[in-house]
């Protein structure tokens, strides 16, 4: 699984192998950083470039990203969309499913409350993967738990549907 | 000059051949729309094949591509600025360059009036361009403003940059 944490200044990526009720393990966390000195299109190939190498070189079965909102901060919110407008991209065009989770659903789902702040968020992702020490920085922990996030909550929606499908709701 | 004004259901291209001084002429025009029930990625990877076949295509000199604001529309910016993104990357990974113009500098540019309306910019681009008939969706207009705007603001700007040049301030 490959969370994404979308940034144009800093892209957080992180790779958790691992099923439901097993203990899920860090393959790889990175942070893909630009310069503001550079114009926003160099610096979203750059992301793009960095996005691709990792999906070719993990081949995940699927790509969660962080859900980017309108209300977010003014000053950071485009760059942020278009970051996961490529991220996105790079996954759907080789067919591998992209799930997308607000951040208060990472945080419910790593720390077990949709408030918790950052520090937490680290702490529990460090103890959830086992780490020796916390990863560093915050984009590279975020990534981390939507990795985490999507396995937890992909499974659950996985059983959901099966139970549906047993009960003959679907 | 290819002139994009970039959203996720209706994507404007238009190919405007000429430079400042000369007549200019519109090569092609295009909307690119995809539909709200399919999942935000699929969306952006057709607006990525659209995009490119155009490249492709046209070869264009330079893109032109509306900015986008984090203060518009609340319920369709994230999806303008994803598909912005898009456009962006297809241009700037071939080299080409890019080049964003708020929509009052386009308004401005072929109405002489930043707060013209859709009507007035159409009846312009119409005019400029010397067609039969206005081109529609608005989408389309505002595809061709776009690259009218880039062709002449871009003319000015050379020159400018010509005469800084020539006075040694450069």
């Amino acid at each position: 699984m490959l969370g994404i944490d979308p940034g144009l200044t800093r892209c957080g990526m992180g790779v958790v192998d691992g099923d439901v009720g097993r203990p899920l393990t860090m393959v790889d966390v990175n942070v893909l950083r630009t310069s503001a000195s550079e114009p926003v299109p160099i610096r979203l190939v750059t992301i793009e470039k960095g996005v691709d190498a990792w999906i070719e070189e993990f081949q995940p079965d699927a790509v969660a990203i962080e859900r980017v909102f309108a209300r977010s901060d003014v000053s950071t919110v485009m760059g942020t969309a278009q970051a996961s407008g490529i991220a996105m991209v790079c996954a759907a065009r080789r067919g591998i499913p992209v799930a997308l989770h607000t951040p208060s659903e990472v945080k419910a789902a790593v720390s077990g409350s949709g408030r918790a702040d950052k520090a937490q968020v680290t702490a529990m992702v460090t103890r959830i993967l086992r780490l020796s020490a916390p990863p560093k920085p915050a984009d590279a922990a975020d990534a981390l738990a939507l990795a985490i996030t999507h396995i937890w909550r992909g499974g659950a929606q996985s059983r959901i549907e099966a139970a549906l499908l047993k009960a003959g709701k679907r």
